[in-house]
């Protein structure tokens, strides 16, 4: 059985300036920190965190190595350990750490010490240098990640780029490459070439790929060589299996969806095969050595996440997190940049437990999750029903969501799909800033509240996550030119407007006021008067 | 200006059966409760709450009047007063109780007490005897309302109870009648003709009509002439926005968003104007005189709630809150049954708030809250930013979620966008109800899971909430007949599927289990072997 193929490749993307009208790319500072700035009709400005990238460069060529020169001058003073963790620990405040500073408006050393402490993590390959640095902490905004990647069924190389491009235009903050098909290596080329932003991937499946897929033929040596070559490239961070242990495995045998991860189910059976411990737990710190070697940062994967509302916090899951908790600190002592993944599929009364775990466990490394989906009944969105998840864990403090598609459980998502889930993260990530306090993250909408409450319909749209989607909709009902400019809008029509009423409430109560502070200056200005 | 207007009519809805293949509808008991019965492939059956109400009749002829003979039996026996919440305080179990213990699975007598004690309504007009009757308390199913209606500016009558009909297919358990255009009392009856769901709606807004938009024009007298006449018609559940006081006006007047509320604008205006207390609330007990008569239920409109974040839980909404708690309780004096609407835009950490004064301020009876969304960034998708607010305060407590189309803030919702809408909030409903342990509620979660887990794809689209969207989002990538039992899906491919690893980690794991016993037998039992 084959799948269809779409007959003709998708179109390219528009162009930048047709999703985000009347904005443009800033770089600020001697670091060229990148921002978009958004001009409203009264000439005033916001900016908004840009992870666009470097427009306009031929992808065969790639984008310009921005951090070449940082690397070059670390290499030329002798240094032997290019991590981030050990310039933090030595006190020492990296570029990227500067740069990361500056995006996030924050103190470079405030960076440095939630670095030093392993509270948050710029995944930043020393052969990836055409990134933006970025952080992911709980005390910085929360990020999202988007997966891409083909399998044997489907996509082309030139489409996963146009699909980078196209998640990182909506906002993803880190791509990771799950492709599982051919050409792994020219794919991920193409991807790291092309990316501004942290690419991650999972080397169990390129490793699974080099013994034709037979899981009991994988080994350590195999792995090594496997990440090896990956971190040559510039892959950012790995996701490693290496919680999935022995004894765990039977935990999973009476769940309603066994194991999910892929990953976690390779090494299961790997483990089971052989009756021998999981060759990335025992073999972590050789692991550990190549990553330090390139900076490339530990996804610790949970390979034994919940796939249901029924399998979730069960013994399974929080005995592997024990085990990521005990890994957490190897990493470390190998000056290796850790994070955690979490599940997955949660209901939302045991969504804080997770959080409050994983904080306890880990030791406050900085915590990735999937969704969680908050129910299981809505294949087609699920988006949405993890979104919900989403919002609210990183509201309790995880630093970056893996975005869900309205694809997930069904088939590979397109570009709108990757559209769709992006800005459902969006939303979550930044739903939850807003519940975090995070400095400035209020004021977009302000703005964009203030715009909609003055009827600037061109503001509103172009401070919208997506300004194409909301003039679209708005002009389904008032296509007209002059409907932008109208102080009403279609879901009341023109008599009868509550935006409308409230102007004219507004003058009656200040007038009122005013009325009220006039009789007051006539009585003589005292507070109460007499009865 | 003109709005555009579609140049045709959109086509007729499609059957029942095609939005849910493999299901019969099924009717339990003498009352005929209605739920709708799922079939899977191995035969075994699912029931699920059903709205979709009685299907294939003539809409100039109306639905069945299955309540006549129960309002009949009232009148027999001389009974004067109407109302559940009487009834319920007397001790009585109606039949309208009854229908809703069973459509919950639930004891009659505890809906009975619920409703008593003010902490649940059934919205149930003695003239709108077409309904199923459905229950609104947070003991119960979270419930979701959808509004429909035309404005001056598009729509018409037909397309209107298409839009009721496609809401309750998709699960709207109530539908607000918002219009605000021409043949308001035909475009009414008509949706209450056809409405097997309660109906609310916004008598103010006919009000205004009277008057030709001159809000200083309106009086009591006139509103209590609109709302006996829509009473009479048979209108559930009216929003009246009695507890907009003078003394609230001047403070939204620095509010980032003013008042958003149409009704709230409306009576503010004349508050002002007038310089006079609110005839809502100045003329309470007449409209509760009326509303009892007809057993029609109170929703106590929101009319400050904040339209932005920045305006949340500020003291412009917590004073009207005071003036709902306050109304409450004189309408229950009334045995009127009281349902308290809440905001808005609310950021995620001022959530717990809003329910916790609700509950207490109101004394418990129900909350009603539209969303809340949780940003103001993303005009295009408040169906997101809202499901995830209205996710979290139905898990609260929230009895009733109002739903919000993608088309929110930018235009009128089409077809799609209430769908949209309705699936949304089908799913925090859901969301909230697994967050509260409901009885049951996992169930379906559960089959889902299992038949995902099975690769039974034609169960899994059957059990969704949307199974048309998940079958037509699988064959997007495999679309052969084959792949609906193939043992892979398009996301891994054939050689590299979790699930199907899973499949053979629990056969391992389950040979080990018993090699483990029989070793165990052959050791004699002994749990610990000396060494």
């Amino acid at each position: 059985m084959e799948p269809s193929r779409p007959s003709s490749p998708p179109p390219p993307l528009p162009p930048l300036a047709e999703s985000f009208p009347s904005s443009r790319k800033l770089e600020r500072g001697d670091l060229q920190v990148p921002e978009r700035e958004i001009t409203l009709t009264d000439g005033s400005t916001l900016c908004v965190y840009d992870t666009t990238g470097p427009q306009g460069h031929d992808p065969e060529r790639g984008l310009p190595r921005r951090r070449q020169p940082w690397i070059d001058a670390r290499v030329q003073r002798g240094d032997s350990n290019f991590s981030q963790l050990h310039y933090a620990r030595r006190g020492l405040v990296t570029e990227e750490m500067q740069f990361c500073a500056l995006r996030e408006n924050v103190d470079p050393e405030f960076v440095r010490s939630e670095i030093a402490r392993g509270r948050a993590i710029i995944p930043a390959n020393r052969n990836h240098q055409e990134i933006e640095p970025m952080i992911i902490g709980r005390n910085f905004l929360v990020k999202i990640n988007a997966n891409i990647g083909n399998s044997a069924l489907g996509s082309s190389i030139r489409e996963e780029v146009d699909k980078l491009q196209w998640a990182i235009r909506w906002g993803a903050d880190t791509v990771m490459d799950l492709s599982t098909g051919k050409d792994l290596k020219t794919t991920r080329e193409w991807i790291l070439r092309n990316s501004p932003v942290p690419i991650g991937t999972v080397p169990i499946y390129e490793a699974l790929e080099r013994v034709q897929g037979k899981v009991e033929d994988l080994d350590l040596k195999l792995y090594l060589e496997v990440i090896e070559e990956q971190a040559a490239q510039g892959v950012d961070y790995f996701t490693v299996h290496a919680g999935v242990l022995l004894r765990h495995v039977p935990l999973t045998a009476e769940r309603v969806t066994g194991i999910v991860s892929r990953g976690g189910s390779i090494m299961a059976k790997w483990c089971l095969h052989h009756h021998e411990e999981n060759f990335l737990y025992t073999g972590f710190d050789a692991i550990c050595k190549i990553m330090q070697k390139y900076d490339v940062s530990f996804s610790l994967g949970d390979g034994l996440r919940p796939g249901s509302i029924a399998d979730a916090n069960d013994d399974a899951q929080f005995g592997e997190l024990e085990a990521l908790g005990e890994l957490t600190q190897r990493a470390w002592a190998h000056d290796v940049q850790v994070m955690i993944e979490g599940p997955g599929h949660v209901p939302m009364h045991k969504i804080q437990e997770n959080m409050d775990r994983q904080l306890r466990i880990c030791h406050e490394a900085p915590f990735y999750t999937l969704g969680p989906l908050t129910t299981d009944i809505a294949p087609g969105y699920d988006h949405i029903t993890s979104a919900i998840g989403a919002a609210m864990i990183g509201s309790m403090g995880t630093a970056m969501l893996c975005y869900v598609t309205p694809k997930e459980h069904l088939g590979l998502p397109d570009r709108d799909d990757v559209k769709q889930g992006v800005i459902a993260y969006k939303i979550a990530a930044h739903a939850a800033d807003l519940a975090k306090g995070h400095r400035g993250a209020q004021a977009r909408d302000d703005a964009l509240s203030k715009a909609r409450f003055a009827f600037r319909w061109q503001d509103q749209f172009n401070l919208a996550l997506d300004p194409e989607t909301a003039r679209k909709y708005h002009d389904a009902t008032l296509p007209q030119d002059g409907a932008k400019v109208a102080h009403f809008c279609s879901m009341c029509g023109p008599r009868f407007c509550s935006m409308k009423l409230t102007e004219e409430v507004r003058d009656y109560a200040r007038r009122g006021m005013a009325d009220k502070s006039a009789e007051f200056a006539a009585r003589g200005g005292e507070l109460y008067a007499a009865p």
